[in-house]
Order: C-alpha cells, then structure tokens, then sequence
C-alpha cells in the first residue's frame, strides 16, 4: 500500500501545488461592455424573439444583477465612468465626443488599465474608445499595452444608418470614414455595412487572442463592443439565423462572441482565476424600432435619465467565487467597478477623488447587504435630472429627449426622438414601479426631503446646471495641444 | 474479491431496481397557482427590495417562462382556464364568482385532477378554489380527493383589506366570514387578519403532509396560494423579516412555501419523478400600492388585458428532464397545463373541445420550437379585447380598468381604478416594446390583416360581446339546483 499511497499523496500535492500556484496569481478581470444595448435584450432579462444561451448560461453560472446602472446614459461619459470610477462630470468629460472633438479623458485620470499595470497586469482593449481619439488619449495612453478597435461610435462616419451613400444626416457628411486603430496607427478604414459586419469577430478574435498569449501572467481584458448601437450589420456566418431580423441575428452573433471568451478562459485553464463582467453603457436608442434594442420594459431609453436610459443588462461571473445563479438586487452602477476590482487585484485605488464603492462582498454572496444608497442621474453638460436613494428616485423637471408617444423608424431609418420635452417632477417607488408610471410625490414628502438633502451634496461637489451650481470638486478634461 | 463483487453488484441492482420502479410509475405533478403575483414579484424577474432564494433556485435549477399569460385577468375565469384547458368564455365562466353566486364549474367539466384521477393518481388541492362554492361544484366532485382551504378570495368577507372590522366597502358587509373547508365541510371560519396570516402555513403543511403520504403513488398536488392577494398578512415567524415592509415579508413567505414544498418532494425521494409548475393567476392588483406586487415594468395590471394583466412569473421544473436554467421565451399559456400534463402522465384528454396546447416539446428543451401562435384576451362577460399573434399584439377598443395616472392606495387603503376607461385601438411589437407603449398600427397593415383574421375565428367560436357575436361552440356553466 505504501507505494499506492506515496502516489496518492503525489498526485495531492500536484493538485494542491497547482492550485496554489493558480490561487498565487493575481485574479484576471475581463470587462465587456455592449453599446446601446437594452435591459431586455438577453433571453434571461426578456428578450422574446431569440434566445441568447451564452449568456444566460453565463447568468446560471454566475450572477444576474437586476439593479445595476450605467453612471449617464450616453457613450463617452459612461465610458469615462466606467473606466475612472468618477461621476463623468467629476472629470470634465460629457455626451458623445465627436470625430471634430479636441477633447479627451485627462491624462492625469487613472483607468482601471492603468491602476492594473501598476500590479504588472497584461492590459488589453479590443472594441471603443470614445475617450479622445487624437493620439494623447488613445487606450495606449491610459494603461492598455494594446488597442484594436474604433476611436468612436461606428455612425460617426459618411454614410447612413442603412448603410446608404446618401447620409440621412447631413451632420455625417462632415465624417472621414472610421478609422479602424492598431495601437497608435490607423491599419485600415471602415466604408460599408460590410465591413461594419466584421467588427464582432475581429474583436472577439484579438481577444481571444490576448487571452491565449497572457494566460500564465495576470491580464484585464476591456472588451467594448461597437454594436448593437447603429448601424447594426452581422457576419455572413450569421445572416438570416435568428428568422426574425437583423437586430436578432446581431443578438446572436453578440452572443456567439460572449461564448468564445469564455471558452477561451476554459481553454487557457484561468477560468477559476477570471472575474467576468458583462454589462452595458447605456439603455436603447428607442427611434430606431427595429434596429434598437428593448428596454425590457423600464421607462424611455438611451439619453434619458427614466430607467431605460441607465438600467443595463449586468452578469459577473468569477468560477468558485459568485454563487452560481444567485441574483443580486442590491443598487450597483458601473461607478463601482474599478474600486471592486481594485480590492480583487490588490490594487491601489487612484489618489484622486473617486466616485464608486468597493462591491466585492456582493461578489461573495451577500446579497442581502447593500453597498451603495445613493446615485446621481446627470445628464447633458451638467444637469441633476434624478436622484436614487435606494430604491425610490426623484426626478427633478427638466427637458429631455423622449421616445413615447412618437413613431419608431425602421430598417436603420430612425424615428423621432425630441430632445427638448419637458420632464415633470415625480417620485417614483421603482420597487413596486419599476416603471416610473406612479408618481408619488405627494404621498411621501419625508422621501423628497431626504432625496433633497442628498441632491444638495452632488450639486455642491459636483455643480448642476439645473439650478446653476458650481462644483466644488471637479477636474477638467484633457484638451489637444 | 468476489465477495466484495457480490456486495457492489447487489447494492447495483438496488439501485437500478429502485430507479426503475421509480421510472415505472406515472410522474407526479405539482401545479402552484399565487393569486395576484406580479411578472415582477420575484428577485429573479426584478423584485428589487428582497430576495426570494427558493424560487430563484427553482428557476436557476429548472425552467423560466418570459413569455407566459395566464388566461384571464381576473380570479375564477383564470383559474378554470387553467384547471380545464379551456378559455373560460367556452365553458360559461367569468370574472371573479361572489360568495352570493349561485353558479360553478359545470359537472361535466374535466379537470386535472378528474382526468388524472382516471389514471390512478391520488389528488389533492390546498388552498382557494373559487369554481363555484356550493358543495355540488367543490373540488371533490372535480377530481379532488381532498381539499382544505378557502371556496373563493380572501378579501370576500366583512372585513376591511387593512383588517379594521369597518368595512372599507359597503358590498363587503353582505358576506359571512370566511368559511375554512375540508373536503365538503366547512370545519372553520377566517375572521380577523391573524387568522389570515396562518393560511400559508396550513396550506403548506398540508400540502407536505400530501406528499409524504402519496410518495409511493403518482399524485397531483394543486396548492393555489391565497395571497399575495389582499388582504396580506404573515405569520409571526415572517413578521418585519425583509425589513422592507408587510409585501416583502409576504414574498419571503411565500418563497418559504415553495421551499418546503421543494424539499419535501426531495425527502420523498420523488424529486425526480416530479413536474413542478410554478405561476400565477393574473397581475398584480395595482392600486393597492405597497400591498401589491409590481407587473415588473408590463402596462397595467389585474384586470385589464394589457400584458400587465396576464404576463405572470413562471417557473418549471421536472428534475432530469428540464435543463437546468434553460428560458423559454416562446408564447405559452395557462391553456396548455393541461394537455401537457396528460402527455407527460398519459392520461386521457377530455372529450370536450378544449383550447390548450401540449408543450412537452418545450420541457425537453427544444425552446427554439414555437408551440402556440395564437393567443385570445377575452374579458368582462365575453369581450375579446386583444389577440397575440406570436409577440404582435392587436389591442381592439373597449373600456376597461386603469391604474395609470391614479394614485395608487396604502396599507391596505386602495386608490382609484376607473373600470370604464377607455382603452384605444393599437397594435403592439412585444419583441421590441414589452410595455406596449408604441403604438405601430399604422405601420403594419399585414400584421393587423393577419390578426383579425385570426380573431374573426375566435369570434365565431367563442363569441364577443364587442361586436356582438354570439359563439358558436361554448358551453354553459353549473347553475346551482
């Protein structure tokens, strides 16, 4: 036996020896973040017409979070949240940066990249970077050793949102066509829809890329995909598959992509070492029907501060550490994600002031403890359009965008969607409304003063155009030199 | 060795013997009917301020239901839908019976329970049946071998919704207590909230003591929920427990029940020889406010014909057979329990027209497969005021029951639902607006072309009272003799 035994124990301490060698490494991150996608958009939140198995898969092995939002419901600020921890505003950076824009993320701001390399992690993005694309800002100048992707939104080119040479904006004719980045350089362009078509893969194919050659260090892979904001196109492999459209048939080529990640961690063996994180930057852009996403019911979409602009479609998924399918409801936005993957990596949080909090606990399973009370809705340059503290939220009159009660487009013709309608006061309980239908202001006046009381703390740190208040507590954005 | 031998292959027949006499018998079915349980009632479907862990299990374990109706939007229509496979305007029934009604299911109806009971199974109901409450139309004369609980709703007694003994509404000083029946006999009476707050618990024990008894049998077990009904009440051991108020306490009570209904089939050792199908009767009963659950971001709620109304929480789970947290999003419907179960337990279907669809296909896992197209929203005596066709939806004009724009009640103070409101022409993209607030009826005349073709049929089937139609393949409900 003793011989049996000796291979028994050696066969333990090879388990044991590569685990410890696996567990000794710094946890891998990969953050995936979907553009303009909905919060009914994953068969598991609602979607009716396809199904989405990777990622409801993902949910089962994983968490859902059904309370999770975008820091503004608009691209570049919600990338400059997500990526900083800061209120957009708190570091200069508002709306979607345009192909004329000399603005940029500042480069004294700290990206999730950035706070990683200081650990030695192998950093990389393959997707959007909307925060500058003059070369001062790009991903090489905020943490990431590599880049393949887009500066900007795929419609900031000369061509329509159906792909037509006639733009249906005169404002698109100003565009050169996208320039696809490596790194620094520009390797190609972007003319037509087909070409749009491939974004998916190639990304998913660099990433997965990135994947195999950093599996024996730590790595943080940023995985901003361009679609399914418009113009939306899939692969050929992909044409026609879902049998209810092109926004479907997008859904699952997304999917597909989402699938090939996660095998590839299987595959490269890290899977138990990889904390995955799949949300959204902001909700739906409504007008545009059938080439839009769904808000899965929540109020307005994209560019609104109602739920549908900001609550997004969130799983995160650590093998051995998120309790498979537990559902959290606890308020988290994409604020908090670099200080919890701060506390992940053991990494140091930027010295400047940061606005998200540390939600690891809720990774452990407890779900039942909340991290977070209280969330501003800014919006535009700089207004206070809402507050949430918990689950109620104020809503203060303002003129937004607004998709109801106005004809959505179709087949890449966008509807309607105004942008100066007036947005009533109103209190919302969004547990039992999740969509702000019931306005309760009157009913609770001990809510709205405690709501009150909170909003005047954003507004003196960080300013409110709304009732003309000047931050404290603001940085600016980097300006080209 | 071969003693040894001898020993593994004895404990092998064991347990191939004891599979198989397990797979032998007939599967057991258990069909948990909430009343008034919102789509949004639930952690896993967006329930924001508790968690409901048991259910969420059960769906992460088994089966969710995105896309699933109940049959009517209103107590007694609802539930002979789904006891009966038929709509409820074929077989005479409408809207919610009074404790002064005079009229039940008729006779001749098959049930569940009738058509299993044809097969051997022992049956059982514990809760409120609400299908006539004259002892000839009680659940032992439909199948039942036994029945505890209530004849109709819990709020049909002299009793105020927030327990006071002033009544809020006069209508409600006509009835008598509340009679508690076992089988045919009234052994009891609910008076005062506390008595209320024991009715989870009574059904629950009851329905775990049914278990235990029958696990050497194949059995239905019927536990249709008095609440989240109002009035809403809990027991001792749930009071203050969500620290989110009386509805949070109430759900966490209720996810209890499923839990103990969960493990008792486990303890029975019959986990896997068990279809256990979790839903709802209808939408949550808005204008009760912090006393009702919430239709999770749908239009409306009970009583009206928006999916508010009908979209309800559904959860399905069959050990071995359903693919652990697979979603369907197809169309199905109450309608379709029932010949789903006599395919799964190869029982008869009744000889009576019925309108239901076997799903079974679904079970399996082939949720890409669509089992129903077609979907009739009918209400009030015989109003067909919507139809599905696969996730389009064609709203016809009628008046109908609002919450929106009202204030909704507290602690059991109801706000206003004006009944007559009236609800205007509109064809609805649910794949693309869930909450049915654009309304595309001028953009697709082949959509509506198809639908009222399709409600044409059903009018002359099963009449309405819209066009004034009279059907011509109903059937009459029980009059008491």
């Amino acid at each position: 036996m003793n011989k049996y035994l000796s291979i028994i124990i050696g066969i333990f301490n090879c388990i044991v020896l590569s685990n410890f060698s696996v567990k000794a490494q710094n946890p891998n991150v990969v953050l995936i973040f979907m553009d303009d996608l909905g919060y009914g958009d994953l068969s598991c939140t609602g979607a009716l017409d396809y199904q989405t198995p990777n990622l409801d898969k993902m949910a089962r092995e994983g968490m859902l979070f059904t309370n999770f939002l975008a820091t503004q419901a608009v691209c570049s600020a919600s990338r400059a949240a997500i990526l900083t921890g800061c209120y957009p505003n708190r570091i200069g950076i508002s709306g979607a940066l345009m192909p004329t824009s000399e603005k940029g993320l500042h480069p004294d701001e700290i990206t999730i990249a950035e706070m990683l390399k200081q650990k030695g992690y192998a950093t990389g993005i393959f997707g959007k970077w909307h925060l500058g694309h003059h070369k001062e800002f790009l991903p090489r100048q905020h943490g990431f050793d590599e880049f393949v992707g887009l500066p900007y939104s795929n419609d900031m080119w000369p061509v329509g949102y159906d792909g037509s040479s006639a733009s249906q904006a005169q404002r698109k004719n100003q565009y050169p066509f996208l320039p696809l980045i490596e790194n620094d350089a520009k390797i190609g362009e972007v003319k037509t829809l087909e070409d749009q078509a491939n974004l998916i893969t190639l990304y998913t194919e660099r990433a997965v890329g990135f994947i195999k050659k950093n599996k024996k260090k730590s790595f943080f892979l940023y995985l901003p995909h361009s679609m399914p904001h418009v113009p939306i196109a899939v692969s050929e492999k992909f044409k026609g598959k879902s049998k209810v459209g092109l926004f479907g048939d997008l859904m699952m080529e997304i999917d597909w992509s989402i699938g090939q990640i996660i095998q590839a961690l299987k595959d490269a063996g890290v899977e138990k070492n990889t904390l995955v994180i799949f949300t959204s930057d902001n909700g739906p852009w409504l007008n545009f029907g059938n080439h839009a996403g769904s808000s899965g019911g929540f109020r307005e979409g994209k560019g609104t501060t109602y739920e549908g602009g900001h609550r997004v479609p969130t799983i995160m998924s650590w093998k051995g550490t998120t309790k498979p399918g537990l559902v959290c409801n606890q308020l988290v936005t994409t604020l908090d994600i670099l200080p919890t993957i701060a506390k992940v990596c053991g990494a140091q949080l930027p010295k400047n002031k940061i606005d998200g909090l540390d939600f690891t606990s809720i990774l452990k399973g407890n779900v039942n403890i909340p991290v977070r009370d209280t969330f501003y809705y800014y919006y535009r340059r700089n207004s206070l359009e809402a507050v949430r503290l918990g689950n109620w939220k104020l809503v203060y009159p303002h003129e937004g965008r607004t998709y109801e009660n106005q004809l959505p487009g179709a087949d890449g013709f966008p509807g309607p969607a105004p942008e100066n309608t007036p947005v009533p006061l109103g209190l919302y309980n969004l547990s039992r409304d999740p969509a702000e239908r019931y306005n309760v202001y009157d009913q609770h006046p001990d809510i709205v003063a405690a709501i009150n009381k909170a909003a005047e703390v954003a507004r003196l740190n960080l300013g409110d155009d709304l009732t003309k208040t000047i931050g404290q507590n603001i940085r600016q954005c980097g300006i080209k030199k």
